[in-house]
């Protein structure tokens, strides 16, 4: 089984709210479809839709006043909206896709996924159907409701279904070393090992906040699964090909994140998300 | 709390496949806003969305040939896409209204209900939000996936959340003798109790097939639930003004399914579904 997230800046237009990039999914359907010869599970990220309206209604930090029930109403709304696209798009390609909807499966405590019916997406992976969840705007016992990130979804799932591939899409090379859309110095990393993460988490701490805080959550949350013994890759699939290429197996740029034995490392931007 | 059905045939055009009345549910969510002054629990029926496709492939039997997998796929995007309809006709008479996918909450077995996330329902019920459930295509352990009505949710929630009132808002004015859609003569039967539940199914077993078996099936569900001292308000709500009356508790014209010691039937649309 291959896990696959759609990153929510590849598929949509961070820039323009509730604006899906049509081309690209639809391309991205099409190489799905010719490149994914497993069951395959896809998460997708809230990109135009979920984070505009979550971060004007201050919605990460949980509960706080009860303006906030618009908010909730708002960005499910809207991430009901966006997955019926990705969902539209991966059926006109003929991947039978079914939405999962993540608030309606998954309890979170404190921000970290508390249950998660899992059963329900093996039944659809035992249907030949692939299952899509996506970050959610979700219920938790300890703050009321929280944003639960489609990359905790991908790290919770992978220790359940463990699969065979874990393949990140994204709308940028890998993991740089520096912000690679504002800095042309910029490195990529191409391996992150046991050896090298100290090193790359203090040079994306010393790169301007915005950016880094969700560069590093994100790699800190593949680390903690890297430490399990999952590898996950992350590719640029604005690029065409590259996701087909990276469903198949064959070699692409990128950045993979070795498994090993890596220190333990507070994701404290999870702890409070 | 109240537990609100709003039929299929009421906020769809069960003659135009996809199509939502968009006049009537905009009326319903300004009646509901205005009527409903305890906490809410909404589900709707699947109507112009989920029955075309469900049917055309077969889905109420459950798993028999690959050939089911595309509909599915396209049953879950008719529900999404009604269900995002209805979330948005109520948020926009300003109605917290949340979308509870039961296709990621809900695992049946042989066509009833084995296990629901009514956790999930309660946590929205704290944040004073409006769960929104639905007719749908759901996993199931026994058949693969079945067909999960409305009324079997309204049903097997009723039991858990013990609500003040059970309002099922219809396109009729409540249960006939025999269909009054094609029978100048048929006659409202206003209440429905152990006295003369025998001789209304008799009657309406006598009449044509098609639309007593749904009725028939709708009223065991009710009576299941009458028996465990549930009470249930089958109206009309294509008539402005009932649906609000009712959830004010004001007397109006409709079927009441009075509780009581009613013998066991043997609800074979369900055990079959």
């Amino acid at each position: 089984m291959i896990l696959l997230k759609l990153g929510g800046s590849l598929i949509s237009d961070k820039k323009k709210k509730f604006s899906v990039r049509r081309g690209v999914l639809d391309r991205l359907a099409a190489e799905i479809k010719a490149g994914a010869k497993e069951k395959l599970i896809i998460v997708h990220g809230g990109g135009a839709f979920g984070h505009p309206v979550a971060s004007e209604y201050e919605l990460h930090r949980g509960f706080k006043d009860k303006a906030q029930t618009k908010g909730i109403v708002l960005t499910r709304i809207a991430m009901n909206e966006m997955n019926n696209r990705v969902i539209d798009a991966l059926a006109r390609r003929g991947i039978p896709a079914v939405s999962v909807q993540p608030s309606a499966n998954v309890i979170c405590r404190g921000g970290r996924i508390e249950q998660l019916n899992a059963e329900i997406i093996r039944k659809f992976l035992e249907l030949d159907i692939t299952p899509v969840l996506y970050g959610d705007v979700v219920l938790d016992e300890k703050q009321g409701f929280c944003i639960l990130s489609g990359d905790q979804i991908i790290s919770y799932i992978s220790k359940i279904f463990k699969p065979s591939r874990i393949i990140l899409a994204t709308d940028v090379d890998g993991i740089f070393d520096k912000n690679p859309k504002k800095f042309r110095s910029a490195k990529l990393i191409e391996e992150i090992n046991p050896a090298n993460l100290e090193k790359i988490l203090q040079k994306l701490e010393a790169s301007p906040r915005d950016v880094t805080g969700e560069i590093k959550g994100k790699l800190l949350e593949l680390v903690a699964l890297a430490r399990k013994g999952f590898e996950a890759q992350i590719i640029n699939a604005i690029k065409p090909g590259r996701l087909k290429k990276a469903l198949l197996g064959q070699q692409i740029i990128g950045t993979t994140i070795k498994k090993g034995r890596y220190k333990w490392i507070q994701n404290d931007r999870c702890k409070k998300a």
